[in-house]
């Protein structure tokens, strides 16, 4: 059988740009995987792993102008979004070398040994040690930061785990530059280049999370495709943990005292973050709860203005613009749903932005109404129009889990006057792992204290793929009892020869 | 239909006691776990929970002597296991008590605002929350520690998560009592007694496992019922973690310089950890590699007297008696495997304690041998004699995960000098999630640095189930963006009213 060609496409054409690769076979990513393993010693010391993610970011750097370009040839992002995007990717891996350096990752925690309990409590020393190989699913809308050189493999690799890389279809190009320069990059640190591998092809995704040597998996994606993994992880004969990142409607509640005072503000701020890299951002609000009335129409009318100057958008691939035209087409035709500014094809090639607004009581129905609480990949969103907090509060109720949720409230509201925010808090605390005020949720800040997950199906676990405590999806625990101070990894020792944080209990 | 009746059932007789319960119908179990799901909320103030917890440790304390009178009549552990289980029980609810007093299990990081990067990066205060209510699996094998008031229920309460217990059909009257306790225990500390709920059978079980409702589950029990319930779990519209401790081999190597130094001490403290418990413990080392050669054989020496002097024991109930019995005489009727002191049925109602020995290249043919490597519940262990260290390796490498692997060595070994030991710590570091040298990993300790858990079929997930970090099971991360002061849980406001430690960044 033939080897199955993988091109790069242009999507602003739909034209073939170059072959780039092949699909991988099973033999291939077996092979893949196994190099992986047996690299995986390499990465036990932490001075060589923090050098190697600081000379990813150097290399990923200096071959900017070629990797924005070719990330804006595949995906049609655009240079200035894609220099934003590779500055946030270099910073991750740099903020992942000094988390290797600081070293709180590892959780150490020692207690002395105490003869005087019933039954003496004898010494126990902890830390965490990696998995093993890590297999990461790149995103389609963020060929950096979600990719091969994204914040899967940075916090890999920093937690001492080997990758191997599911590229994704619509940036195949990028993706084995990026994987060439990583793999320099472990070269250049001393590490076989075995610690970064790519591959192509659906079946050879499906084939590493199957992989018995596969430890763990991260993924970014579809609810589909992401829990057909996820189910493969957990039907494996040893389970493996699948940290995916699946869907999201993030929810926008504006109350009414926000919308009394800065309805036009809050139109077009919302306008801005529904189009924000043509609508494709796992954290666009695609549900907007806005007050019935004259403030509500006021800030519909903003967005109405403002998504009509919006000029059309390429979308990653013509696939997810077949979608997303069919997906506002059955929205829209649903009774009582009406289209303001129609958001749909924009030409052969492009996509319009616009929205949907439906009375909240309508959606509460249920039934076909159902779809207007799934994610819409693109530059659409719904206003769900509410007649008071309790029907506001009953749709809440009603959402899946989301990777946020935020509130519009008035300055009052904010400064914990009366009103609804307290709850409004509390309830939109339940249903995201990020809650935000007064601002948009698109912009997932790279920060030691960030959490970009959320109850299912935003997530598929309790962790977060952004920030400080991503790493900690590719670590266990090990305990060492009685264990003599020679023999102790040199992270446990009593001397602390490496100068690490720990939480030591009694003597 | 007739509801089912549950009896308590004497192990020393298999005569009924009497009738505890009747099995939970689909509609108990969904009015049990409602009812915990409409409590939640009450559990949100920590210095509430933490009272509850302290109560439930002194109500269990007073009630102390009709604990372990109902347990051993069920069981047959003995007042002396049950009085020391009961102190183990206590003073696990205590110490989660402390924890909660301490908040560092909420893991706040605060990241102040910095307007000078680009993009600015927004205001992130981190903490967790609980997930909801916990479905907790009790263990035959400890009635109170690890059953209705054990270290899954008592961190699960600590999180701030109701919990319903499914009990274990071996100690119905003792789960009934405990229950009782600990809910007069929560209504003492001014909450509502719907905050631990126990059901009864087999469905039920399942039924807890796919509520809606139920955010999380906790599991110690054996491999078969253990998967399925992990299967059940994942295969869930919405997917929920399940914390599962399955089986365990619980491997030891002794080397050949301890064998030389220590073999008749290690030969008698082997049988005392096999036979502790009568063997019902997942610590039980269930294999030891032991050299070949006149030192292994004067450890087997002294193992053969120490069990050949032990008295018969009674298992927790008759259909383990049966798989004991049954399942040593598959392994000893092997070609080539050995049973010095022959253990099985030691009268009507006990069995009799004992070792089988095999040279380990014969483990190393695989086939029929595999089942010496999985883990029989009882006063047995595996003696694998080994003909050089590469052999010994071999066999470690064909382990599956483990709780515990243990090392035996000489002294000079422990203090760093040549030999195996580095290399072995090494080896069964990748193979268990606790490493003991020159002890036995029977009494697994309550403290902060315990980690009870390890690679699969040890553990279903990366988690412990004792010590101070099995909190972290029940609660999930929440970032809070831009949130004004007035509107953040207290946890995270900025003068921090509740003093607890956290992680700040920044400004």
């Amino acid at each position: 059988m033939a080897a199955t060609p993988v091109w790069s496409v242009d999507p602003r054409t739909g034209k073939h740009r170059e072959q780039v690769a092949v699909e991988a076979t099973h033999r291939e990513v077996d092979e893949a995987v196994r190099a992986a393993h047996a690299a995986r010693g390499s990465l036990a010391d932490a001075g060589r792993r923090a050098a190697f993610l600081r000379t990813a970011a150097d290399l990923l750097d200096e071959a900017a102008s070629h990797v924005i370009e070719a990330a804006d040839a595949e995906t049609a992002l655009g240079p200035g979004r894609l220099t934003g995007e590779l500055a946030r990717t270099t910073g991750q891996f740099r903020a992942f070398a000094d988390a290797v350096d600081e070293g709180s990752y590892l959780d150490i925690r020692i207690d002395r040994a105490d003869p005087t309990t019933a039954p003496p409590r004898p010494e126990l020393r902890r830390y965490k040690v990696p998995l093993g190989v890590v297999a990461v699913y790149a995103a389609s809308n963020f060929p950096l930061a979600f990719s091969v050189p994204g914040g899967d493999t940075a916090s890999a690799l920093a937690a001492g785990c080997p990758v191997v890389v599911k590229a994704h279809p619509d940036h195949p190009a990028t993706s084995e530059l990026c994987a060439s320069l990583l793999r320099r990059a472990a070269v250049v640190a001393g590490l076989p280049a075995e610690v970064v591998a790519v591959v192509h092809g659906f079946d050879a995704g499906l084939e590493l999370i199957r992989h018995p040597l596969v430890s763990a998996a991260g993924f970014t994606g579809s609810i589909r495709g992401g829990r057909a993994l996820f189910d493969a992880a957990a039907a494996r004969p040893v389970p493996i943990p699948f940290h995916g990142e699946l869907g999201s409607l993030n929810p926008v509640v504006v109350t009414a005292a926000a919308a009394a005072e800065r309805a036009e503000e809050i139109g077009g701020g919302l306008a801005g973050s529904v189009t924000l890299g043509v609508g494709q951002f796992c954290v666009k609000p695609g549900l907007v709860l806005v007050p019935e009335g004259a403030d509500g129409d006021r800030l519909a009318g903003a967005l109405t203005k403002a998504l009509g100057e919006t000029e059309p958008g390429v979308l990653l691939d013509h696939r997810m613009r077949e979608n997303f035209v069919a997906g506002v087409r059955e929205r829209a035709a649903l009774p009582g749903v009406d289209a303001p500014v129609t958001p749909g094809s924009g030409g052969e090639h492009t996509v319009g932005a616009g929205y949907l607004s439906v009375p909240v009581r309508t959606l509460l129905e249920g039934g076909p109404y159902e779809v207007l609480l799934e994610e819409c990949f693109g530059p659409v969103t719904v206003l769900a129009r509410y007649a008071g907090q309790d029907e506001a509060a009953a749709l809440l109720g009603r959402l899946p889990g989301n990777l946020t949720a935020t509130l519009q409230l008035s300055a009052a509201e904010a400064d914990g006057g009366p009103g609804p925010a307290a709850e409004l808090i509390s309830q939109v605390t339940t249903l995201a792992g990020r809650v935000v005020v007064n601002g948009w949720p698109t912009g997932v800040a790279v920060a030691p204290a960030q959490h970009h997950g959320g109850p299912y199906p935003a997530a598929t676990s309790h962790s977060t793929s952004v920030g400080g405590t991503a790493i900690e999806r590719w670590l266990r625990p090990v305990a060492y009892q009685s264990v003599p101070d020679a023999l102790l990894p040199a992270e446990l020792r009593e001397a602390n020869p490496l100068n690490l944080p720990r939480r030591v209990t009694g003597g």
